[in-house]
């Protein structure tokens, strides 16, 4: 695809990577691209956005915009996506022109429909919740208002589209839970009594190479449902951990099996079950805030992992050298615009702690403003010092210090 | 200097620094304060130098041209230097008019005679070796054409001025080697038997707070006088080591005395004699090749140690949590133009090996193109991966392969 590995082997990686998508990860995954020599050029809607003023070039438009996206396509040697809210009928378009898209559009479009997601896991014999029924936007009308009858309780709806950080998920576990349910296109699963969320990060590179990382273990808020601690390495037995890799190992194959391009990093979340059992919950076709942890704790970042597979370069290691907790640094609810840390010089003093700031210029209730990661000799440890930091960070705005 | 530490705990480090220079050590400053969130202008003759792509402005200008320094210092918090080869004189009357540069250039100043360096630390009891005589432009035209007789042999001549990646140096063993004498206003020093060169890298931050990171150990290359190879932790006896630390925190304190604000990191490179003395060959006032390990070794890096340092914010943990060897990416001699890297695969194949590449768009001979860290559980294991590397790795150009 990229020439044989002989030319590879003796020539410098300085082809151009396009982003779609300027946030956070985008921004990191430049950072890792310059430190490599890659130029990076991004298309965000935001010329302020994150990845503004480290990229070698930011197309300024909508994700969805043709155009726009054309143009990213025609300046790279590859391009990727660090969100899935674009336009896959238009990059399935440009692919056909030959143009590098990784992973796959079409992969993108599956993942994007999260029945159609369900479905796919489902008929690979993955292991995931019970799927009770597809829902149209009418009938969660007619059960929101209660003129319909939801099939059980409890359930868990999900939007078959746009869900993000928690968004477009409801649990609805009896009756007063009925105004949570969203007015959207959607399906109802059963709902599952979950011991702990994990997740497994596995990179696949061209040559269809598959790497693992350490099976991590994430804490919601919540309050806003997104990722509020990630502890690396999980705390479950050596077995579950095996289990949880293999059950990845066999997303990655569902897809090759479903001739789908999947080359780069994918974030798999799943449920262990409070008997035992692993269940996918959804998968990311991206790098993903459960693998920040990974610059500083492994070998090779997830950032670094992605850039190599879809250059077309070997996978790096996954080992990781030091236990590591990683937690975001969310808006305050009640605070807007331009953001301020309170706590900066608790998270400066702590013994291996890395402040991320991702630079944006306005902060919102629970809007990821940057994330800690924390490594240290004992897992213990560097949980004990996420959670201090917890209790003394906050992120407000300015002027209301 | 920067407001009470109160206004730094409720603040972002939102400051904007400015670098004289845009090389290397440019970039990975640049590429840690873009993940800290700061801001980056940079001054640099090459518009397309290392740090173009990733800083928020270049100013394009000789670092010797007045009124670019002064708008650098203009639009920055505080001004620092990547490189020593500046006008000192200029940035003395722009930190008179209020602007913070670190380390001050009256300390730069005396840093860059090096006779002037060298008298300051036998006047403050530094050990350093004998300093024999100091020599004019004349003199050494007359030591070269034999018309007078060296003080004895054999002997080290240095440069005052200019010196850099082992310019300026001339080692003198006997009448053979009269052709090598430098032909400038320099000085002799006595010749050492050395056992090892090895390195401190030591921060102070604003408020008088010295760090020092594990001392490292050099291997240069004979042919260019480059560093070659580094090893972290050095292998040295634990009383040895901290014999250094505490003549490096000795150096720090001397400009302290001197009135000299010694703000960021600082490089004091050292000689362990075969008698096991050790002497201070030269101190750099500024983050140093024998400190790139730190970036995936150390719980700070160097770079961000340098930035906390002049930004007022407390210093990181400078404790290593592996072993480390780091490899410069020399341009091989013979080879000019668009660089290309034979070996790449091998270094991407290397478990724990980071690749650096600087983006120089030419290489030339000796050229610092790059760096690789390996960091590994083992010492002696990264040596090998090291010395393996350094094998199967050479910096041609392109269309040469």
């Amino acid at each position: 695809m990229f020439g044989s590995t002989e030319k590879v082997a003796h020539s410098l990686p300085i082809k151009t990577v396009g982003i779609i998508g300027g946030g956070q990860l985008g921004k990191m995954l430049t950072l890792k691209a310059k430190e490599m020599g890659l130029r990076i050029i991004a298309l965000d809607k935001d010329p302020s956005c994150p990845v503004s003023s480290i990229c070698d070039e930011l197309i300024v438009g909508s994700l969805y915009d043709k155009e726009k996206l054309l143009e990213l396509a025609k300046k790279s040697d590859v391009v990727t996506y660090e969100i899935e809210h674009t336009d896959t009928e238009t990059l399935k378009c440009i692919e056909q022109e030959g143009i590098n898209i990784l992973p796959s559009p079409a992969l993108l479009e599956l993942i994007n429909d999260k029945l159609k997601q369900k479905v796919h896991l489902i008929s690979h014999g993955i292991p995931t919740s019970k799927l009770i029924c597809e829902v149209s936007k009418e009938e969660t009308v007619a059960y929101k208002s209660k003129r319909k009858q939801l099939p059980q309780f409890p359930l868990v709806q999900k939007a078959r589209k746009g869900g993000y950080d928690g968004r477009g998920v409801a649990v609805i576990r009896n009756e007063n839970d009925l105004h949570k349910v969203l007015e959207t296109d959607s399906f109802f699963e059963e709902f599952i009594e979950i011991e702990k969320e994990i997740a497994v990060l596995v990179a696949r590179d061209l040559e269809g190479n598959v790497e693992s990382y350490p099976v991590v273990e994430m804490v919601f808020d919540s309050r806003s449902n997104i990722l509020d601690m990630l502890i690396s390495p999980a705390r479950i037995p050596e077995e579950i951990s095996e289990k949880a890799k293999r059950i990845a190992f066999d997303v990655i194959n569902s897809f090759v099996l479903s001739n789908l391009k999947a080359v780069g990093v994918f974030a798999i979340e799943m449920f262990l079950t409070k008997s035992g059992d692993i269940l996918v919950n959804e998968i990311a076709p991206r790098v993903h805030n459960s693998g920040h942890h990974t610059i500083e704790s492994c070998y090779t970042s997830q950032f670094e992992q992605h850039l190599r597979a879809i250059a077309g370069l070997p996978l790096g290691s996954t080992k990781q050298h030091s236990p590591a907790v990683m937690i975001n640094l969310l808006g305050e609810p009640g605070y807007y615009g331009k953001p301020a840390i309170v706590g900066l010089e608790e998270i400066l003093r702590t013994d291996g702690a890395y402040l991320h700031w991702y630079g944006k210029s306005t902060t919102g209730p629970f809007r990821k403003m940057g994330h800690v990661t924390i490594i240290d000799e004992s897992l213990d440890s560097a949980i004990g010092k996420a959670k201090r930091l917890k209790d003394s960070v906050k992120i407000i705005s300015e002027g209301s210090e």
